[in-house]
């Protein structure tokens, strides 16, 4: 096909608002054309908000459109497997939101159906597009920091706000599943994708234990070939709104970058006003405000980015194996939290629904 | 017309290729089809850079081209006034670059001619773009900050690269007239484009005054209408790369806004790397590296709202009535920094051919 | 005399507490033996809280005491000269607290009288001994910024707590008389005291024009002989609790210095704590709580510093001198105010009782 | 006795420097005295710098002093215990650098014998005393995070100066045993001084494998009663000159304390100055220097005390006892980072010579 890629997306809420604006912001290359959510005024309220012109109830409704090209999934994560493989047994690429899934044999089977039916499966890693971050990789690439030994990446806020993720059946975990993630992602391709050799993970539930069986605090410790460690920092009960930065330690060098308190406006105001940042809880008083926050995680880019490879001028560069890779990670660092020992990569566990089971409820 | 804007550059060197960049950056509205510069080789060679297909080295044979529709002046100041007439007789709009000209005559001039041939003359002042910065107006539109009394805007580095800025005859003035109209339209923009009361200025020649007969440092501070003032500070004198800030006072509140500093990466480097942050003076040790700093200044987004106004998209909201103002503001700056008094305003000298004359060489 | 100084504090409020907290903190050199206050209670209060022994409501009585060598005055602006005079002729040595006096008639009278006396006039700009602010000016001593150009002081909050500052009859101004007198000295102080050539001064009444009839914010331009500028800028009416912050331009470096938001420890709490930093208006939410304030701003040290001069240990290193020179740029600044225009030094006006009386209610 | 406690100090070097200006810093308790070294002319030199009166070349001959009533150790880890037993059995207080020792079994020994003799133990911890830091932990105390559930503290720098520190037969192990034990007081004493429950350390040689068998980065977490964790992490590779930080994590708010970059003059200089802070490598380019440094670490408030703790008017709030909670802990971490599994204390090893020796060279 020629034109503009036509998107459909499935879900109406947070992340799919995210896609939906992201798509306007760089309008060059795609445009949304369907929205997809079961809940009855959902899908209709995205559809208006961004002018959407199809609506639908069922999204293997909407996978029957023949000009869809590229479907996203903004959905909760245990229906990641199954959705992604509709949409590529429909003939269309996918876009699948973080984490890919809850199993390695979910990750497998859907590379594999993607594989066979002709499709990309993107993985919708953002901050392998956030700008700051990809300045500091250009620095490391370019030597700034010679040989890099540490790579560290940290997410912390107080809790997301849809009820599925604090429900572990279906989210398949708490903090490290939703916002580990993203830390695990970034140190291995920070460095260059090596090989991951152990995983070491501290977790625990301080804050928020009557709401959710889910760790809301964790941290995770990988070795990685070629005598790199990564660190990857998260927290459900972080106060004072979305924190986000990242550390690097080379041999020659270090820097710093911090998407919020890092790049804010610092604001007193006596009377409020209208938005600070994802998750913040007041605008009076002193707050960090940032501005263009979607483009400054990347979000757009990705979405453009994504776009691009359907029409065959980019090579995608967050993959279902990355996805892969994170999902093997995730599952190490609940076992690991159970042992308190490192684990060994490959790590292959059987019988597991959904990676917190490691930690929480581990097979007899 | 359909389809793309096609757009013409006039000049080679740094705001040129800012232009060109940016124009790439944001594809979707408008594209480079020509450049003209007189220099041998300098036109070639930013042809080469962005792929621009066509090459004048006179701007008046690209100006003879049919299918071009705006033409941007990144050419020395005293240029820009002649260049505009002769883009507006051509019958194609016009974006200049900032200041304005030299004379509240040449800026009349400009306007009418604009007018009567019926396309736009565009003022290209970024800050009107800069996210940060419109975040914090944002924020004080909404009341954020109750009512508004001072805006401070603040634009400091070593001095600028090409020739011409040092040389008061074809730049008409310093570090004043060079940086000093951003702060003057920040201010004026940023309050709601009130009128301005009086204009007072302190500068002088600090550190460059053997390359110079303008000012290095400058401070200006503007009464409007309405009780708020101006502050505008400016420097070719200041160490250590570039640096753009503000701060806003209201009755109700602050928020500050820094470009470089409060937006970078604070990075050591033992080894160095490509690029910080404009007029960095080097890259090793402690540095201030900035991210996609073309679209932190608000360029792509500026030259797509100019290519969208050219197909009615948009209304210009940067436009050569504001460059007047700022004209005005600008050569009573210079009356004031002479007499050490506050000049009010409307303020209109006669016989001036430049505004620094007013404080170096006034007429007897 | 030997052992420890003792110390009489004319005064019972927040200046009076500093003084008495800060005597305190060093103790080694002097301790505070009285303390005298008209309004009943208030000097038992502070007596009771730093066990300090001798209470007096009538400073003149205190004045009668053979031990006390130095007594500090922490009174209203109107009542430095009298109770200066009144010290020197006990035969004590005075330590003024900032401004020195009211007008060049009386500061030239304490000058005289201490003189005569033989005691020393000691005037209490605790920003030479602030340690963040002191490194700026080793630093520059040392060469590392080469010639420096400008110097800028700023001190912001919204406004003091006790009354008499709003009533410009006791106080003689507004924000520029209170917190100018700071920036004004530590410009000179930082330059090594160059004759000061002309002084340009915006100023206005922006948010507590009910309360008061002096200035809430100004801005004041100092030129000093040897090619270097000053810059002050004050106010009473920016929110968010206290601002104080200094920037050294030289033609080899800049440094800046904050000793607030440069300093604190972003803090974020649901709960709130004791206290955050002066003039803050809450410790819930975001703050930026500061730690060991009084040092940080020198106060301890001041005070050791003055003891010791009275020992003879050290030479004064801020003198009525010190005060007289920056009372003359006060009424510099308030004429400049109202003409518009800079004022040369050496400025004394005549028949002006209080230096705000130059901008609002000029002698006819 | 009465007047000032009459100091001795152990050694010359880096730490020695520190104590000899901390006690002159704060003059009004303490004294030093003398000074023992076994270095030619290293004793004389620091003696010659301070005015210290009395040189000794061995330090036992140091306790024959009868005046001298506290003993300041400032010499190589593997002298803390026989040190210490000389001095206490010299009937004289002790002031210990930390680490405590090389093993339970010393410390255990160096606790016993003070208490025998009736003199003090002291445990050279300044972040117990560091200002900034304090003030963190009062604003905890006072409520404002709520309940604390995580407490990280970081030291990072290029590598000691002195070369005992990287031979690990006199320094016990690397990093981990110089800066971890700053981290592993920290949190402890922050937290209210909690039993610990486990620790779980990861470590490597990054940078400085030819120069020492050390670990030159490491991250330690520790566990503690009541649902609360304790993070260190520490780097001899970091470049940039001294880092050191602390956040704090409670389900009611978060607070960071940064000492150097957050407490900072950021400034440029082409020509350099004296000195920026701790192991920074140059005062060229962009710098972070601090402003009273030792002040800001506390070490003067923190010799202070200690004497006021001979003379009977404090209680010791750094003590042995603590010292030998951090040596299980660092011993717990090396036996961690050979395993990389969590280890329950207590942990009393046997036959263990260094800490280090647990991750390096374990018994067979």
């Amino acid at each position: 096909m020629a034109g503009k890629v036509k998107v459909g997306i499935i879900g109406s809420q947070f992340e799919a608002d995210i896609q939906a604006a992201s798509f306007q912001l760089m309008p060059d290359e795609a445009e949304v054309v369907a929205v997809a959510s079961p809940t009855r005024g959902h899908a209709e309220a995205l559809a208006t908000k961004y002018g959407i012109p199809r609506v639908f109830h069922d999204y293997r409704e909407m996978l029957g459109e023949k000009d869809i090209e590229m479907v996203t999934i903004a959905a909760p994560n245990y229906l990641h497997a199954p959705m992604t493989i509709d949409i590529a047994n429909a003939g269309k690429h996918v876009v699948c939101e973080k984490p890919l899934c809850m199993t390695l044999e979910e990750a497998d089977e859907m590379i594999d159906v993607c594989r066979r039916q002709g499709v990309l499966l993107m993985y919708a890693e953002e901050l392998f597009f956030t700008p700051k971050y990809v300045k500091a990789k250009q620095m490391a690439d370019e030597g700034a920091l010679g040989k890099v030994y540490l790579v560290k990446q940290s997410e912390k806020h107080f809790g997301p706000h849809a009820d599925w993720f604090w429900d572990v059946e279906r989210s398949g975990g708490g903090v490290f599943m939703d916002m580990g993630c993203h830390g695990i992602a970034f140190c291995y391709w920070f460095l260059g994708r090596p090989k991951i050799k152990s995983v070491l993970c501290h977790m625990g539930t301080y804050v928020h234990g009557e709401r959710t069986q889910g760790e809301d605090d964790s941290v995770c410790i990988l070795e990685f070939d070629g005598n790199a460690t990564g660190m990857v920092e998260n927290s459900w009960a972080r106060r004072g709104g979305m924190d986000d930065r990242i550390e690097v330690f080379g041999e020659g060098g270090v820097t710093y970058a911090n998407l919020h308190m890092g790049n804010a406006l610092p604001t007193f105001s006596k009377y409020g006003y209208g938005y600070a940042v994802e998750k913040a809880p007041d605008t009076k008083g002193w707050t960090w405000p940032v501005f263009e926050e979607l483009w400054n995680y990347g979000f757009p880019q990705e979405m453009h980015h994504f776009a691009r490879c359907v029409r065959g001028k980019d090579e995608p560069i967050a993959t279902g194996e990355d996805g892969r890779v994170v999902q093997e990670v995730l599952l190490a660092g609940y076992e690991s939290a159970r042992t308190g020992a490192k684990v060994e990569l490959p790590f292959r566990p059987t019988g597991v629904k959904r990676p917190i089971d490691l930690w929480r409820n581990p097979a007899p």
